[in-house]
């Protein structure tokens, strides 16, 4: 994360699910206010929004959160005498929109998280899964005012059932949630934690790293090409992921939830749009599609088969022909 | 536990302390009551706190909860038209107490759950380590109305670091717990799942559960002989337990806290009773001590300086004779 760190501002935790649930017992009371991107993690303000969470979204384009609104939209709930507890980012290869916060808006973000004195979550499951490019410093690399609690985990560089992920942060935000910890949990499976720390130790994840990059960079360009071969560009696009999990898509006449009924006739399946959406709107055109797990051959015919659901779609009488 | 199980009547958890955090997500909201026993153990009641629980605290006797007084107190708060959401009891070697809830409470208490339709939240780690005498049945075995939610765990029987324990239940309330999961943790780690399942699979937990209870009885016993040996009968006094972890002592005239400290200046250390009460008051003359982690002549050498301790009390001015 290019900085280094004391144990008193390190916590172990049972995936990086459970940083969310632990920041949300540390910091929020009912009703308070969450900032993050629109779209997002639907698991992440789920847990958000069980702690009672009110969530101000920004949008996004290509670039990550459009921070220049965050400002405005700050004074208005703080004029309303309504706290904001704090801002939730998915920095690096964001879920579900595949982008990255770019550079200049991480040290904008910042500036405002100092202005107003709110803190940032920056959520960094994918950052290792880079296929091409240079990392961009963290957030919490290039914060010195304590403002920045970092959270990544071994669950997409080494096996997501391991449920071992970490946190970084200032040590009375780090005490506060090792508190809680104990009674959600007591403490991360030390079984789980040793075999990591072997794993590591070893030097296995070092050499594993390059592989698993590797393969998934394969599947992303797998799932480009069946893209590129299967959807007509006039009806589809997306943007090409330089890492990560996600592809995005955008069919801008065609509700997305009503194609996944088409998909799943023909047993493909991904996630619609609207379900990142945690103040319920939006996404309505859009769809979230994982490429890292089914082989390129059964990409391709996913790919083929929700190209042949869109085309179904547009033929039905009463769709809109644009 | 007498009884057989479908899949989804069970969920793995990350130890028994999350069972009680996602009983609480499935089922309260804040300022719902809670019906435990006094004293408790304070990691569960402490749980309970954070999600907003008021409690309705039962005394126990040597036969734990004293059931019958719970009518009336159900009826009160009924009465006041606020809802109660579980029992919670710990039927086996409790924490701290040390004794069982007897067969013909268990009855009771299933009874009158039955009668005012509240679920029972059934916490039985110490259940396996039992010394001396017959197992009692579980009030989940006993239960034919899917009243009572049954946890127990492996880390009294393994080892506390594994993180695996268990929860059974009506499968509606399971599949709640199992969503709620997914918000706290995704799923308890399949790493430390493999490991434990192995470890039975193989045999290994059956042999070793004669040589861990063995192993915690002769503790048990090293204290009990520690006790006698040091302790005056007419200053403290105690029951032996049958099995699990804790001695449950009471020091009628000395304040508790107040002893601690004097025992904190020997080294020697205890939980003074008062933790365990949730509602703030009681055990102040009480105090618990975990016999299975010293070994035999540190135990030895612990309640000898308690001992000290005790005498030095009394010994001060302004201690009231008795």
């Amino acid at each position: 994360m290019g900085r280094k760190l004391s144990t008193s501002e390190l916590l172990i935790t049972a995936g990086s699910a459970q940083v969310i649930d632990l920041l949300c017992w540390a910091l929020l009371d009912r009703g308070d206010w969450v900032i993050c991107e629109e779209p997002t993690f639907q698991g992440a303000t789920g847990t958000m929004f069980n702690h009672g969470a009110r969530f101000l979204t920004v949008p996004c384009d290509g670039e990550g959160m459009k921070v220049e609104l965050l400002p405005e939209r700050i004074e208005r709930i703080r004029a309303a005498g309504e706290p904001i507890k704090f801002i939730y980012t998915i920095v690096n290869f964001h879920n579900p929109l595949g982008c990255d916060l770019s550079l200049q808006r991480r040290a904008r973000l910042l500036e405002i998280a100092r202005t107003y004195g709110i803190l940032i979550l920056e959520d960094d499951p994918y950052g290792w899964v880079r296929f091409e490019g240079e990392d961009i410093p963290s957030l919490f690399s290039m914060d010195d005012s304590g403002l920045v609690v970092f959270s990544s985990t071994f669950s997409k560089i080494l096996a997501p059932g391991t449920r071992v992920a970490w946190c970084a942060g200032r040590d009375e935000i780090i005490r506060k949630m090792t508190v809680l910890k104990e009674n959600v949990d007591t403490c991360t499976s030390v079984l789980a934690q040793a075999i990591v720390w072997e794993y590591c130790r070893l030097g296995y994840l070092d050499a594993f790293l390059p592989r698993i990059i590797d393969h998934y960079r394969k599947k992303r360009d797998g799932m480009e090409t069946a893209l590129k071969k299967h959807l007509s560009p006039d009806r589809v696009s997306w943007q090409k992921p330089g890492g990560g999990f996600f592809y995005w898509l955008t069919v801008p006449e065609i509700p997305a939830v009503q194609l996944l009924e088409k998909a799943l006739e023909k047993k493909v399946a991904f996630v619609p749009g609207n379900a990142f959406y945690p103040t319920g709107s939006g996404g309505l055109n859009n769809f979230r599609m994982c490429f890292t797990f089914a082989s390129t051959e059964m990409t391709d015919l996913g790919v083929r088969y929700i190209g042949e659901a869109i085309r179904e779609f547009e033929q039905e009488p009463g769709h809109k022909k644009s």
